[in-house]
């Protein structure tokens, strides 16, 4: 790279700053990197929302509208593969803003040598996920990249869900008193990527808990919660996305750890490997933030669903110090759950 | 790989079929895999009316929604680069079809060892073009990939616009007797690329045409031009959009080679590098088939901007045999211009 090409009149620093694997982990580096960059340049209000989806006026509708990449390694492991998780994940994205999915994209990068068979099975997988979900892919682009300049396939989905009249689901709605609620147990897609990924084998196998969220958030909505926040807690996991919420609400969050649901095999995956399945990916659980008087009628209504069945109520926002998210452990000792700068595990999605 | 996950049950073969580049150079090869791989799976009214963007009611408003994803190398080329180009492309998507654009969405694929300094050159370049095409950029996302698992990065853009009401723009529309008109001279977005790519100095410098189509687009449509069908000739140029058009409209088109301009630089560089300028990539221009009695209209229309200055009529649909192109040649001569199994220019976009 020639130095020039930095295009800076400032004096050029013989070793510029790359971008390193930590800048894609959905921790503080993701964060920085979006804020000095992206956010910089692309000002705008919805940008600056700060939400899973845009929310844009079209036509007099409201239109939610979101884009993710994915890059998963393997593009196959145990409950999903790359083609499901480009479709339920940005369906859960528009979901979380309060949208009902309606149509997608689908954009591919595909390595020259890729076995046509793969793209098939991944294509019939996004098939039958956007089936599930009560989507469709109705546009789409195919792009070849020489042989060493790809990893067989990444996917690009972006996706556009109307947002109903009366339903205003942001993080800037988020007070103190609210009930924070997660929608089942915590840690599964990401322990079981990393099972394949590494070859390592549990006492139990975990799947990926891959499955769209929409039903849950739509529960919510139809049962009359005034739900202020809702996220899916994908990079970075639980204490991530708390940690987004908290400093764009200016809030507090503190969280019970014994409330916490996470299974035991994640539990003892997470133990082996010296992880934190607070910060481990799911791609099927909801994160909701709600009143504190509604959340008993909140985590019925999840509860109903089979998919929110392990529902449970794990903290209170407060007017604690602006943007800090702490935890109660099993021992009764706080401590804070800070953004990790980087990932615990690159390439989870 | 293990021919096991190919998920089949019929005998395995044992080579079997890989993505070749051609598979993305918009010629016959990227024709079939569309065909057979993404049409079969993700059949619905939308993706089956093969336009630049599917047209999908939100709301009771006609949206426009398309998506590419663009892997040019180099990143920088003479009048554009990646960025500028991520922003008009999915711009001129949206114009083609009649739609207004509106709103962008930007999911960037990072190289690890990337240098920040490229990724803000990228970023501005296309925060200028948004400004300059009137659409906002308003989400994102962004993924990290190991060092050599990308090329530095690739950026994909999804938009969406607003259709507006009385307009109905679509390759079934086109019908024999109509006009065939071009914006300006071909091919330069091509040869520009490849200059810089394979180091080869022209006796004058070409540059991309890389601009949006829509003032173009909104001129026609404005004037009570009847527009029937328009295209920008990206990958593949006009020959490969000219057949598509009449493979969907079940009709023929007849072009003069004395009428398509072509400018002396880029046509210079095509004979010394034995390429058909009408196989190359524009990234600015428009083809327009209008009713042969506006065609005038339409012409001057064009010419009224500066972008449409070089605008042409370059020739007519027929009831011939559907599908098919011809073209009279300077020599007087008439042959079939068809689809290229592949591309002549790989990774122009």
């Amino acid at each position: 790279m020639n130095p020039a090409d930095l295009g800076s009149s400032c004096p050029v620093p013989l070793e510029p700053e790359t971008v390193r694997m930590a800048h894609g982990g959905g921790g503080r580096l993701s964060r920085d990197l979006v804020e000095r960059v992206f956010r910089k340049a692309f000002a705008n209000p919805a940008l600056d929302s700060r939400h899973d989806s845009a929310v844009v006026e079209m036509g007099g509708a409201r239109v939610a509208f979101t884009t993710d990449t994915y890059v998963v390694r393997p593009l196959f492991f145990p409950g999903g593969d790359i083609g499901r998780l480009a479709v339920v994940g940005t369906v859960n994205d528009l979901a979380v803003s309060g949208a009902v999915p309606r149509f997608l994209s689908a954009g591919f990068v595909l390595e020259e040598g890729l076995p046509i068979g793969i793209l098939e099975r991944v294509v019939r997988s996004m098939r039958e996920a956007a089936l599930s979900c009560g989507v469709e892919i109705v546009t789409g682009d195919t792009k070849v990249v020489d042989k060493g300049k790809g990893d067989g396939l990444y996917v690009n989905t972006a996706g556009i869900g109307l947002v109903p009249a009366g339903v205003d689901i942001h993080p800037l709605r988020v007070r103190p008193g609210d009930a924070v609620i997660v929608s089942g147990d915590l840690g599964r897609h990401g322990i079981a990527v990393l099972s394949v990924r590494e070859g390592i084998a549990f006492e139990s196998d975990v799947e990926s808990d891959c499955a769209s969220v929409f039903p849950l958030a739509d529960a919510l909505v139809r049962a009359g919660v005034d739900v202020h926040c809702l996220r899916d807690p994908t990079r970075g996991g639980l204490a991530s996305v708390l940690n987004e919420i908290a400093a764009d609400a200016g809030v507090s969050i503190e969280i019970e750890e014994s409330a916490v649901p996470v299974s035991a095999p994640v539990s003892a995956a997470c133990e082996l490997l010296g992880l934190d399945p607070l910060y481990v990916a799911c791609e099927g659980r909801l994160v909701a933030i709600v009143p504190g008087a509604q959340a008993r009628v909140a985590l019925e209504r999840l509860r109903f669903l089979p998919e929110g069945a392990g529902a449970a109520l794990i903290g209170q926002v407060s007017k604690g110090p602006a943007g800090q998210v702490t935890i109660r452990t099993t021992l009764g000792t706080r401590r804070v759950l800070d953004l990790l700068s980087g990932e615990q595990l690159p390439r989870i999605c």
